[in-house]
């Protein structure tokens, strides 16, 4: 066992505008800057936004992006090293100078074929898919490229279309992996304009131990459910949940982690819409329940284990790496 | 034993303009394009120039370069797998956009650091260590920076003095590590301007085997010594020596490496000033003596050795990786 416990890293995948940067942002919030380091796979395309328009090709192709890198990456972070990393610059598409990066206590990965290679897959300690309905995440692309990206509406809803096939074909199969599969959705208002208020609806998936949310749900009905089968959990929770609803499942949630009640923070929920702060209960729970995937891996690592995971084969030895 | 032997690695280690480029590029013409990849540990540098000026640094200290990534890459490299290199352009001292290189059957690494930790060290099969005396590398700088880096005579003069402290304290003392010290220098004539006719004297080490020479210098005193003491074999070889006789050496070392018959070439001694083809006896002979090890370490580890070094603890098993 090494003096320092490694790194713990969170692999986070989705399509395009899926909410990758909103969890990973929120959960830098109540981890401390400090505490994490963030890393995009989108700075690993192999090709800039003119040649990719040259080639007619989508940066969701797996040949597109230099994964044999992100793998050899990825083992580096959770043995505690750093690496440079390319830099892709989405503002204009081209790439700048590469960066030095050493992984911090929580290192976040997030991008569009995390999950794609099983190696990849095996450095992550926990693995999140973000899956929201497609028109959902059509409406998030075409706010978030305007405004931020330099494109024009038609531009995004075309590109939308060009990246389909390949979105369907390498990205979408890639759910299968994940530990928790972690869908933002309208609820019963149909609203999905009003993000402060959207239903989520989490699968939890047996590599990982979930906290056991059963008392919960048989208290409050209408805004939270629970289905268990095939040894898959689904927890639903209303847009609409009571703040005081939340606040008691977070408090159960808080109370299987008590080495991390350091943590606990009124910033649960916290999201941005351009410059303006909003909350969101049922993003809260979702971000509650991802840290303590993280914080449980913390411990068991710095007990000398090799992970929190339930699905990997055992150490040989108790303090083996 | 993988189906692809490993690359092979050469470390060309030497000051700032101590003639790395030049050997490198022999190298390069000799076992051709496609069979070599050139990388400058240059690229490492942690500070553009800009930083450094600010800083009062130079980019001879260790701590100016990341050399942790660096060990990294070589290791990859060794291991044939590509890696993602960060980019440090010369011509106007700024950072670029990295590359995604993969190691070629030869990989030439060539920088001012590049056997500063053991962990790089251990990488290459083979270590070449330039040591010009101190006048003719100020010469070769003075013209190298003036014509292809954008500074004048000046500057550069400045720069050597302000890089000195460094220069004696972290490069000079890395010759220790070289299997192979070069020293190209003036010949009787004392004109170190006649690069064509420079004198060469080459410290061979006992951690690689290299060919007896004996035989050669018995023959012609005038041209060529060799002097054999504590393990260490000194020859030098006059800029003089008539081309017939340098083709004799020649002929010899490539009787030794019969299975390398195919790469026997005219290009041999080689070298360009500006856009000038120029040959040197001295430094044909050099580049042999390199290419032998490199042709060498190829041919075991192809027939299944670590590597062709006699300092390396044997392997455990025959076809040890």
């Amino acid at each position: 066992m090494s003096e320092v416990p490694r790194p713990i890293l969170l692999g986070i995948v989705g399509d395009s505008a899926a909410g990758k940067t909103t969890l990973t942002r929120g959960l830098v919030r109540i981890l401390g800057e400090s505490q994490v380091t963030h890393i995009s796979a989108d700075h690993y395309h192999r090709y800039d936004r003119a040649q990719r328009a040259e080639r007619g090709v989508t940066p969701l192709a797996p040949e597109c992006n230099h994964l044999d890198i992100l793998e050899q990456h990825l083992a580096h972070l959770r043995a505690g090293e750093p690496i440079i990393k390319p830099v892709y610059r989405h503002h204009d598409g081209s790439f700048g100078p590469s960066e030095y990066v050493r992984p911090a206590h929580f290192t976040l990965v997030e991008g569009l074929l995390g999950f794609h290679t099983a190696a990849m897959r095996a450095a992550y300690d926990a693995r999140v898919y973000l899956d929201p309905p497609e028109d959902l995440r059509r409406r998030w692309k075409v706010q978030r490229d305007c405004s931020r990206r330099g494109y024009t509406t038609d531009q995004v809803l075309e590109e939308l279309d060009r990246r389909e096939a390949d979105a369907d074909f390498h990205v979408r199969p890639q759910r299968r992996h994940a530990d928790m599969v972690i869908s933002f959705m309208a609820g019963d208002s149909g609203d999905s304009g009003d993000q402060a208020h959207l239903d989520v609806r989490i699968v939890l998936r047996p590599g990982l131990a979930h906290p056991h949310l059963a008392p919960l749900t048989e208290s409050d009905g209408d805004h939270l459910a629970l289905d268990e089968r095939d040894a898959e959990t689904t927890l639903w929770v209303s847009g609409m949940i009571p703040r005081e609803r939340s606040a008691a499942i977070e408090e159960m949630v808080w109370s299987r982690m008590s080495f991390a009640s350091h943590l606990r923070t009124e910033r649960l929920g916290e999201f941005t819409v351009g410059t303006q702060l909003h909350r969101s209960e049922s993003l809260a729970i979702t971000q509650l329940l991802v840290l303590y995937q993280l914080v449980t891996a913390r411990a068991a690592v710095a007990l000398g284990a090799t992970d929190a995971r339930m699905d990997r084969a055992p150490a040989t030895a108790p303090h083996g790496a």
